[in-house]
């Protein structure tokens, strides 16, 4: 007999984590003597807690297939971290609860490094309560920072969209410098490591242009060397662009943008780097500057996607459906690199207890020996993760993006169940 | 016998300019009898005033079309306002000394409110001084403030860019706001007239979807009304999306973003409404929120770019050659809209006199009464605008852009002039 599965999207959303569910429904529907239906989870996996499930079945093939082109989390998802087996452990009983109420007999959980280490867990106490339960973890992180996958679904698309707006940023200010801003810096993401601030280098393809200077939160920040690098580049070649990490920190960890700003009603002035480094050039060096702070438009921007991310993200979810009807448990399947050029990859598979809380850094040989900029090796390694092209269909100018319409499946346990 | 041309870029760049710098070199070329060789202004009209010319006969046809597909200003462009009559003129009188010695009897100058007004003066002095000059004025200004024409080239992608990227954003925030952020605020440019601002509302296609608030510099800033605004929205749908312009002004016509932050080393803090917005709403609401700035992203996003803006932007300056070689002087060509539904558009003509330091404002009735949203007629208007996509050519994963080889000409005159 076919038992049910459960689907659900964990923290922070990107251009292309619908697309990895589409390839666990898409492929769950081929599977019919294995898996009945698919529920996903309403916001996650506060969905499974409160018994808020989505019954996909009741979307339309077509519907399915949208979600390949649509970006955020179609389903919901959730900043929310399980409470631990040292706490009781009430949060995974009742999730157990839940499932066997609706005969899931897989999990499938679509996250980072903590979705990983829940999964793993789920699996965990399933065979210690006695309910079978296959637990598959499907990756993805805009932070490309899971350990052995190649990449990270989702982070390719970030990358191609901050090296092209980084690329179209470098020539609007290139052309007005003359009379106008000389130092343009673009903050992205990536709290604790340096890969999106990496891809930003890649709008650079040949010396002199620019981003001129990239700041890593793995490189301690120097405010002295900045600023002379700075100085230097707008001598040289007219301007500078910088691409800056959030996370960018001091020798002692610090994070530059909770150094202290405050803003007019005297509170504490939340996040920007950009502006604290732009505010310093400008009373420092004296010269014009710009600055953007991207945001979350940098990990909803399914409509400049990698057509390589889009491919694996699919992929991993497809592949995690395939994995679990085979049997296999507590795994997360990878994104293996089998030649750099020409680009070829295949599926891969992990043990959750090598993933779950490992957090992969730019390696030091990414980054060049100054700290400002990415090595060759890195560019053979970013390359090929944001190319092809994935352009949404459009509608009246703007993107068709989907809207499922998320039915809810009758409750079954007769407790509420408080978060 | 033919005589050159000059053209120069003027202002803050856009994502199209280089089609009106197609149009105007593609179409000369087609001229010969009466137009000898294009020179562009290398950074403007500073290329003019310092003899800095630059031979676009040397670039290749593929080249010049290239720039239909690339952002930026490819000779340069400048924030430079000319030294008026009141001040001797001599600024003009050196303009007309390099244009006789070139032969230039063309002169094509791209950009806004400003430029429009150069344009007129130089075509007025070039009857003083007795030496004759077509002067004809290209539009170009995201900020869609020229009156005359519908709508001005370089707008309509900015407004596809930002309804786009808002339609994005607000799919994230939805599918986060359960237990993450709740406000998410978007900063866009225009900083007398809310064109931009109102783009954003166009990614709101029912009720109840964000944008949910738009915040206009037309509309004073009501904090009171803007908070309550923002909580009964949180309530409502679970989150607030917010599209706010840079110019976001009190009833004293007082910036928003110059009212008083300051930064850890004590300095002004300099832009950034979004921010401050932000602060505002997580310390009066208490609400988690997330802000963008997206500054010269958006005005440079080629790839994201409007083909009715792209196609409109290319036919001015084809057209400006057009009236210029039938002898039209002190002109601009215009976009007039003969249809709304379905749309049409055709070229029109303008005189400088009608257009030189004119601002063109929102209408009011384009704002909903309560001044937080867009009107049915503003829909209409706005949305042909940002119709069809355009995309580039793609190089491994990023825009294929062009560099130009900007050839200098050698210098005739003998004096130097000092800006």
């Amino acid at each position: 007999m076919p038992r049910n599965a459960f689907y659900a999207q964990s923290g922070g959303v990107t251009a292309v984590i619908n697309a990895s569910a589409a390839g666990v429904i898409e492929t769950a529907r081929k599977h019919r003597k294995q898996i009945g239906k698919v529920y996903a989870g309403r916001n996650g996996i506060i969905g499974a807690l409160t018994e808020d499930l989505i019954d996909t079945s009741r979307e339309s093939p077509a519907a399915i297939r949208a979600l390949v082109n649509t970006p955020g989390g179609a389903f919901g998802s959730a900043r929310y971290k399980l409470k631990g087996v040292e706490k009781g452990g009430h949060e995974y009983e009742r999730l157990i609860e839940v499932f066997k109420a609706h005969d899931i007999g897989y999990f499938f959980y679509n996250g980072g490094n903590d979705s990983a280490d829940t999964c793993l867990k789920i699996s965990q106490m399933s065979r210690t309560l006695g309910y079978p339960i296959v637990a598959v973890h499907v990756p993805k992180t805009v932070d490309n920072d899971l350990p052995i996958t190649d990449t990270c679904p989702g982070f390719g698309s970030v990358a191609k969209y901050v090296a092209t707006s980084m690329m179209e940023a470098v020539l609007d200010v290139e052309s007005m410098a003359k009379t106008s801003t000389k130092v343009f810096i673009l903050e992205v993401m990536g709290r604790h490591a340096g890969w999106i601030t990496a891809a930003t280098g890649l709008a650079q393809r040949k010396s002199g242009e620019g981003p001129h200077i990239l700041l890593f939160p793995e490189i301690p920040w120097n405010e002295e060397a900045f600023l002379a690098r700075v100085d230097e580049t707008v001598k040289r070649y007219g301007y500078c662009a910088v691409g800056a990490s959030e996370g960018l920190q001091d020798a002692e960890g610090k994070f530059l943008s909770e150094s202290g700003l405050k803003d007019a009603f005297g509170h504490a002035q939340l996040g920007g780097v950009a502006p604290m480094l732009a505010n310093l050039v400008q009373s420092k060096l004296k010269l014009k500057q710009h600055w953007v702070v991207a945001d979350y438009l940098q990990r909803a921007a399914r409509h400049i996607a990698s057509k390589t991310d889009l491919d694996q993200s699919y992929a991993v979810g497809k592949a995690a459906v395939e994995m679990a009807v085979k049997g296999m448990n507590s795994v997360m399947p990878t994104i293996v690199r089998t030649s750099g050029s020409p680009y070829r990859w295949k599926i891969g598979v992990a043990n959750l207890t090598e993933v779950a809380n490992v957090e992969k850094k730019m390696p030091r040989d990414f980054i060049t020996p100054d700290g400002f900029h990415i090595t060759q090796k890195c560019r053979n390694y970013l390359q090929p993760l944001i190319a092809g092209e994935a352009f949404p269909p459009f509608e009246k100018g703007l993107p068709k993006y989907v809207r499922l319409k998320n039915v809810a499946v009758r409750k079954k346990t007769r407790s509420d169940f408080k978060l």
